[in-house]
């Protein structure tokens, strides 16, 4: 995470209040518990939400660290610096660092799936219009890189409307897998904590109480979080290829916004560069890089070991933050993007008819040519356009093999561009419903 | 994938047998479609069932592919050998290759997922019986790899099943992603094959028709697919770490079963290592290394290249093969694990006692001693034990300030192992329901 | 790997026959030593090397290792039968396993490694020798994809060259990083077996002995090894991706070789895929995966665990033998790549003359216009070219401002291609040498 | 990176700061270079020194860069406000903005290397002072966890010695990977440049220059470099593991330096964790994660893109500072490394004298039983020590069969820890000369 590539949201998130804000949260739902339980005086309970508004200092937290290199103690020294010595004597008692530290974490996680699913519904809403914009702007689709047949741009659109919701409910599923909260004492017996302190506790943040922990939350859980954060970054990769292949000079079918001030080059002032995207793509590498640290997490050695967590502490707020710019990057780029359907045509035009080759071929051996000879008959034709600039149709009206199975009609009809787009309200209405 | 680390049930899910009849299905099936929409003459779709017990020659269709570089061309040339090359002349009429390979794969995909979802259950039952069977075998929980307080091993195999069942819910997921297909020509547009084709294809081989295709199927869904892989491939390493550490001499708390001609070492006849587990290990790395490059296969460009391809030629049996058997191989571990609960309270005794300190330092707490001074009255007895093989038990007994606050009885009452274990049946019926 | 992506020479390097003739190579050789040292009779070393010339039976050996579930002793047994097992009781003597497996595992990397730097030298020849045949072929460079400024084909060559080459390096080190052998019993300390048969072996087998080994070979060095390949892996991407860019029908500066019987697509018969870059940058993924697991492999626990040995009996073989495979592709590729100098000087007109802004730009300044101002000048026109088709000398020429500063003669000079291949001399002797 | 796991000397490297610094010094040598060349006034080079000691400006820089979106060309902006418009304005010239970005990146890359081997030569030096110092103490080698037979624990500090040394090694590989630099202009043909211009900047700055550049210097240069990280990060792991292991409360052989006023859990005050071990196990996987998108960054499009760059703006300073970091922590847990000999005697005489079956084994062989005879003698006893707590010694003494072969005095011999010592000295040797 660097703010270059940072949105204060999320940001906040991960900060060191917002943490310290959830930790004095769970410590005193977790003393609300104990007092309904009749472990701990309800007045002590009561005594912590004195802190409820007071701003933790994070400076204070960190100097009593420096001594005890122990994190939770040293926020625990503060807040009994706030609430009073006697008065927080009882704060945490019967449970674990952990107990605080892995929900706190699940907390800020599912808080950052939230936002990753806001922005993904952003992203869709921008797709799903200019999806419908260029619903019949027709453009090449292209096999390999290479011209095969006509498509439109409202169909590319679509796809990625359509993965981006796939992406959409995974981000769902995988916030579920986060949503969890453990107040089970030290290696998870509750021997020192009653259950009941985590239903509370977990009710009260809105999680579900880990079913069996140990001190940690089990760790596969976010291992599938991370890994789904690698399958929408890839997807992103996917959308920014797109637009930088159409960018590219020689095909020019879409350009990035390019704002008044902006400079592309300080050498080349004509050119406009797709840099978003490219940056895009250099930021999907990065989200995924998180996923393979996070599936080594899992394995931690008998209840716990601590190897997670300096881990955590970097792709915790890294994966998340570089995501939500990413997708918030993509949404503009889409929002803005700067489509040329002439530039469409002209390159679908480039190698004249050749594109309607296939529908060709399925008219002769409808004619009740062998399949081997149409393939035959194409070919040799096809080869004309492509060495030597022929038209298409022309050489097909011209090839007396052609016209010994297919009228001038026929042939002409091939020609005809709604052939290709007569579904794609058809594909529509699956992707985006009626 | 290596026949080592192979079971044939999987294997056959990926031989060129179990592909080229999948293949031949499709083209059979969308025939039988076309024939219905009047496209095609019925007789030819029928005569197309001839090949349905016929077994396809791999060798001839390896050489067919030698000449034409096309593996779709060369079996249907093969298939048109079979069923006559004139009834044959419309089979795959308006499809390209993709559309069979990427529905092909999928279906493979799927009945492997479908194995692995088995496999899945069986490691749960065995998970099952032996969580049972220990429930209140008690042996000393650790983090750090350092003792902390009194589990049991019944815990320890709930933890791996409830794990395990995530990872159950996991596959299936993960199967839904992948359970399309795809049968919507060049580019995707049904330009040459009514969509009415593909759901046909679809219903009759158990998959949904993919709402946009782009000749390809969009690939974020087996990268979806193999990050879970990849995430039941880490849990296996963590449960295979446990066993790993239970065996260790120094531990012995449990050994992987040593059948009767096995030998440990070439060199040292005493040594039962625990090779299963140190295998799934390693295992584990690689079912996992497939995760990456199936991330790295979802940006295509345009409407689809053939990159994935050698990438799935290798990840889709590679990494399935090797977790149907690491599965297979943890169920036999879990079933016949030899545990040794006589050396788990020993173990458990090495510090006399010093397991139950937090207990102690929360009865002082709540004696009225502050938390600090709890602290220090509990670590100089803990560290008697520590330092000099002290009983814990007896130095607190014979510590004057600790006694100020609690009585013999309030001590010996520390010392009792029920207290730690009085919640295992809650949390057995939070993870196996009642 | 699979027999698809596979060649011979390679795949023989992994084959159980050449396994077993190592082993035996080891072994033998050991005696030796052995009985140089006078620790066993000089009849038993000699009576070994009677099967210097047999055919060691794999599936005998499968059959004897299915009982006692350990390789190595399965082999000597049938070693055994081959020497007769009286003569044969002091082979393997102070040795454990790992001495053998290590050694050989070492050595089949190390003649991998000898293919692979042959294979370099070989993609090196072809690069050299397109580089020089198109070193004067003009092209435009581009930028994010967009044109730049002139460059040649030969220095794409070129640089592809000089990347391999540096590659040729990193081979030859890694190959040194795994030119070493141990014979040094069990951990390592050669308790049972002296310092000098390792030397004798290593020196025999061409290696040298690894310095401190603990009964295995430290992983680190397979770690390097298996990262080097990862990065050459990568280079081949690169070269691919930008093959696949030129090949991309709007581009169409070059294409791979299209051999008669081929068929490019089943649906469209005109298309010419360039399949074989695809399948190339596929490849590339695979082989950066074993990447990873290599890295995971170095930490083992104490002297040894067997966790690394599953991973490296799938990543040995896959790695180095699709990675063969995958140079000698690219050097066929590269060595009948068609290109087309005329699709280039086309492509490079598109704008008409806009690649020569740069030097505008620079001559304006030097001319004494400010930079910003030049800046302002250059864009105004340069966006005349680009967004209205213009051409970019002859609006300079119109151009009162440009004018003041430049005459008719400068600025026709700018148009000079020359201008932009001088340098190319110096580049191809700072890579090729003179 | 997290200020957690930071240390300053290499934060300063990544600085905003530093890398204006290089920028202005990249600039200025420029600029003398084209003054001798007679390229530009003598004079204008000159005045740019005039900013050699002023403070650039950050967050003007950012301010200007908001509006431009270009960072090069902001901070040209501001370098002119200090040098003066007019005398600033042949700075650049005939540049692009990568021949700054690139060679100072590697500038950077060069110092974070400097500093890392540093690093790694204080690591050397700690554990070269502790191998010494353990080097005759005896313990014993596992293998798979598991008794295997006696070794030092001054050969498991020298092992780690060994495997660092070849990662120091490696580290200046990596170092001279990137200490190239690029001042070739846009698309590297020197047009708009002289190579003299390059020769001296990089002369003057310690760098070579890159043969051949095409406006970026080739990334496999940094792929190779951030793969050794990934090796070199894998090796404190496994020195971190060999460490855990220890101090596992079963095994307790060593421990990590525990400080006065340290806690090591908030429940259980007796505790001490190998936190600092766990926490390099992290760290480790953390440094890895760069290595997989350094080697995407391989494959830039043409002559370059720009999406290595946000990618690099990360794992530059992430990797670095990370590794620096851990190598520092790493030398301290060695250098006060808290080692228990009593405890490693202890442990090896667990299952009592078994450690030493092998060389009963050996012993019976050339007393003239045969291997499986004397295989099946050896366990037989191993056996009772295993199962029964018997001491192999006497069990050996008492059998029979094994007296036949050998005498009391032979089998007594057999229990000399020498035996497994004697090649300490050649082994010591071999890693640390003389």
């Amino acid at each position: 995470m660097i703010p270059r590539y940072s949105r204060p949201e999320m940001v906040a998130v991960w900060s060191a209040e917002t943490k310290f804000r959830i930790w004095f949260e769970i410590e005193a739902h977790a003393c609300d518990a104990m007092a309904d339980l009749g472990v701990i005086p309800r007045a002590n309970a009561e005594a912590v939400w004195r802190a409820k508004d007071a701003e933790f200092d994070v400076a204070r937290i960190d100097e009593i660290e420096a001594v005890t290199k122990h994190d939770v103690i040293a926020f625990l020294t503060h807040l009994a610096e706030i609430v009073g010595a006697d008065e927080a004597r009882f704060v945490h008692q019967g449970m674990t660092s952990s107990d605080v530290l892995d929900t706190t974490f699940n907390i800020q996680l599912t808080r950052a799936a939230d936002i990753l699913i806001a922005d993904m519904e952003a992203l869709l809403a921008a797709l799903k219009r200019r999806a419908h914009e260029h619903k019949d702007t027709v453009r090449i689709g292209r096999s390999h890189g290479i011209h095969a047949e006509p498509t439109t741009m409202g169909l590319t659109f679509a796809r990625f409307y359509a993965e981006m919701d796939r992406n959409l409910r995974r981000l769902r599923t995988a916030r579920d897998e986060v949503a969890t909260g453990a107040i089970s004492g030290a290696v998870g017996t509750f021997a020192n904590v009653d259950p009941r302190v985590e239903e509370h506790v977990c009710e009260q943040l809105g999680l579900q109480p880990e079913p069996i922990s140990t001190q940690v939350i089990p760790r596969d859980r976010h291992a599938a979080f991370f890994a789904t954060l690698g399958v929408v970054a890839s997807s992103i990769e996917n959308v920014a290829t797109e637009i930088r292949h159409m960018q590219r000079t020689e095909v020019l079918e879409a350009e990035e916004f390019f704002s008044a001030g902006q400079k592309g080059s300080s050498a080349m002032p004509h050119k406009r560069n797709p840099v978003l995207t490219e940056n895009l793509t250099g930021l999907a590498r990065m989200v995924r890089s998180a996923v393979t640290p996070a599936l080594e997490n899992v394995a931690l050695w008998h209840e716990r070991d601590i190897s997670h967590s300096s881990v955590e502490r970097m792709i915790g707020p890294d994966a998340t933050i570089t995501l939500d710019f990413a997708l918030a990057r993509l949404t503009g780029v889409i929002d803005k993007l700067v489509v040329y359907p002439e530039s469409m045509l002209a390159n679908m035009n480039k190698f004249r008819g050749l594109v309607m080759s296939q529908r060709v071929l399925l008219a002769l051996t409808q004619a009740g040519v062998s399949r081997e000879d149409a393939y035959s008959l194409v070919q040799r034709n096809a080869m004309k356009v492509w060495e030597a600039g022929a038209d298409f149709e022309t050489e097909l009206l011209a090839d007396q093999d052609v016209r010994n199975a297919l009228s001038e009609e026929e042939i002409r009809e091939k020609f005809d561009l709604g052939y290709h787009t007569k579904h794609v309200d058809t594909i529509f209405a699956r992707v985006f419903g009626n």
